[in-house]
């Protein structure tokens, strides 16, 4: 992770729009720029200095990850120690904040700290413009947390079962997750079995797996910090072939999402190919979210991967491919894999069959 | 939970603070308003109103979980369709938004969006100060969680021996919590042995657990949406004095503390008795953080235990009490209790003995 050009590159963006200071206060953002990942700070930038404050808590902490950055320790909160570094720096007139991430009480209360020395001045996103492409490193790391979670995949099927609990499941994967060196699951594993499949976003729960249906199975790993993203949904017993039919629909679906990334195309037209295959199957009303978002560092990042996004995709980009469609009080299925955006087109990060598996 | 109690305390409050409207936004408040579990929504509230605005992902969801206000599933963002559905109400002129939760970005798009059809008002928090009052049901659900906590801490002891990861030994506390019917665990669990337990927020690792040394166990629930939050600090070896007496003083600290905790009482009173113990023991310096915080459907929610918090204690609040000494690449001790305030003083939730245990 080179944070020194990370930090350049901060410097030249508030340069540009002749900021003198840009405060940082989204964590992942500070984690980005300076490699520090406790729960509270601002960094504070300027085109003379780079500066980490935070507070006690995190002393040896920051002394062993902060690069590129000055660390102070404060006893105050690290927004209004921001403010009383600020006043001591006078000649810093304009001082950028992250307005996307600042709420308007914080910034309420950090210009009656300031008062009368310096203007604030709502910046727009400039951290997350250079975090939405990816350098090698990170890619490889995106790369190494997509693999393990398609081991963990291949170890999900071996317990699935008609009778056992959905967060047995879950239980069962997130434990291997541990041993294979992970901090934390990326989100709340999703094992939504049968009708409980139907929901989106349907967490593991208490339900056991039945004897007949889809189930959804969809999670993500922490792995040095980095963030991956799959589903696969397998079928309990013997599908139908109207059950078969949706599930090869999602899979074309998912195909045609995927020959549409490429360097140039539009976020937009990534979404349309999939959501147009639907359509034409007569699932398109079921298809009930976007078809995918970029991640990295969080589980949820820029681009976002739906209609009306102009956003021009680029090699580096890291970003989910997701349709899938839910008949509510009967089933769903989707299929997602990660995706780095190549020179060409895109590569597969989770590698892994998408036949219908039944169990 | 009697959402429509809620929703009355809200329309009174905004009532109060002559608005017409009310925006909740952020989303811990929406589900203690309404239910309402998802990762996107707005709930608007009005004199004659409360609709849940979401979108189609939580379709079946939003029909299961929301009691007390109307589903309207929308195509836009949430914030969006706020903004049309209070256009289409044009006599609800004073319009409020959660001021510490919405962005200084979001409420520039909002009033962009609603024009001159209304104004916004930057409101204080009005779902907090509910939230900080727990009622029976809750405190019957945050002790359940406690419980279960305790029962995995002695679960956690037997896993604990020298060169086990600090991550096996947690993934195993999580494993056991899963299968006990946790949906998730409130935090990234902490386990930091021997040099580690000096990093407060030292999150289970790849290292080892050391021949010799402290090791700082903090961890949480999340059951039935509520959360545990208890810390015990037990050693891998046989203490030396000065160890042995550091541990002592920070129980002490925790007792005093504890004993602090009263109706009538402030925060600060609270975190005074835990300071003032380890300074006399020239330990004060060490304790590097505030003394607890609140917790229920959030880990950390009002009130703040710290120096200046002038919050008065009430019966049904439910803190943590977690005093704590760091010496940084040496070792660090931590106890915490979860309590709920009561009539006369606290009880302890999460009831577990607190000699130094020796492994």
């Amino acid at each position: 992770m080179d944070h020194n050009l990370r930090l350049r590159q901060v410097q030249a963006a508030i340069a540009e729009r002749r900021l003198h200071a840009f405060l940082v206060s989204y964590l992942p953002n500070i984690r980005y720029l300076c490699g520090f990942t406790g729960s509270a700070g601002v960094l504070v930038i300027t085109a003379r200095d780079k500066v980490l404050l935070t507070d006690g808590r995190y002393t040896e902490q920051a002394k062993q990850e902060v690069k590129g950055a000055k660390v102070k320790i404060v006893k105050k909160a690290a927004l209004a120690a921001a403010a009383e570094w600020l006043k001591k720096h006078a000649s810093l007139r304009r001082v950028g904040f992250e307005s996307a991430h600042m709420t308007v009480a914080e910034r309420a209360q950090l210009a009656k700290l300031i008062g009368r020395s310096a203007s604030l001045v709502a910046a727009p996103p400039i951290v997350e413009p250079l975090r939405m492409i990816k350098d090698a490193e990170e890619i490889a790391s995106i790369r190494a947390a997509c693999q393990l979670g398609v081991q963990l995949f291949s170890k999900l099927t071996g317990k699935l079962r008609p009778g056992i609990s959905e967060s047995a499941v879950a239980g069962e994967l997130e434990f291997a997750a541990r041993q294979a060196g992970v901090d934390q699951m990326a989100f709340p594993t999703i094992i939504a079995a049968g009708e409980r499949s139907a929901l989106p976003h349907g967490r593991a729960s208490s339900a056991p797996i039945p004897a007949e249906g889809f189930v959804v199975c969809d999670f993500g790993v922490i792995l040095a910090g980095y963030c991956s993203d799959m589903t696969r949904t397998v079928y309990v017993g013997r599908p139908q072939s109207d059950a078969r039919s949706a599930y090869e629909a999602v899979r074309e679906a998912q195909q045609a999402a995927l020959n549409a990334v490429k360097p140039g195309g539009t976020a937009a037209e990534v979404d349309h190919a999939a959501r147009k295959l639907l359509y034409n199957r007569k699932l398109g009303e079921f298809f009930t979210h976007s078809t995918g978002h970029g991640l990295g560092l969080e589980i949820h990042e820029a681009p976002k991967i739906a209609a009306a996004q102009k956003e021009v995709l680029r090699p580096g980009m890291v970003i989910t491919i997701e349709p899938g469609v839910y008949l509510p009080g009967k089933w769903g299925v989707r299929i997602e894999d990660t995706v780095v955006v190549t020179e060409t087109g895109c590569e597969i990060l989770t590698a892994c069959p998408k036949d219908l598996l039944t169990l």
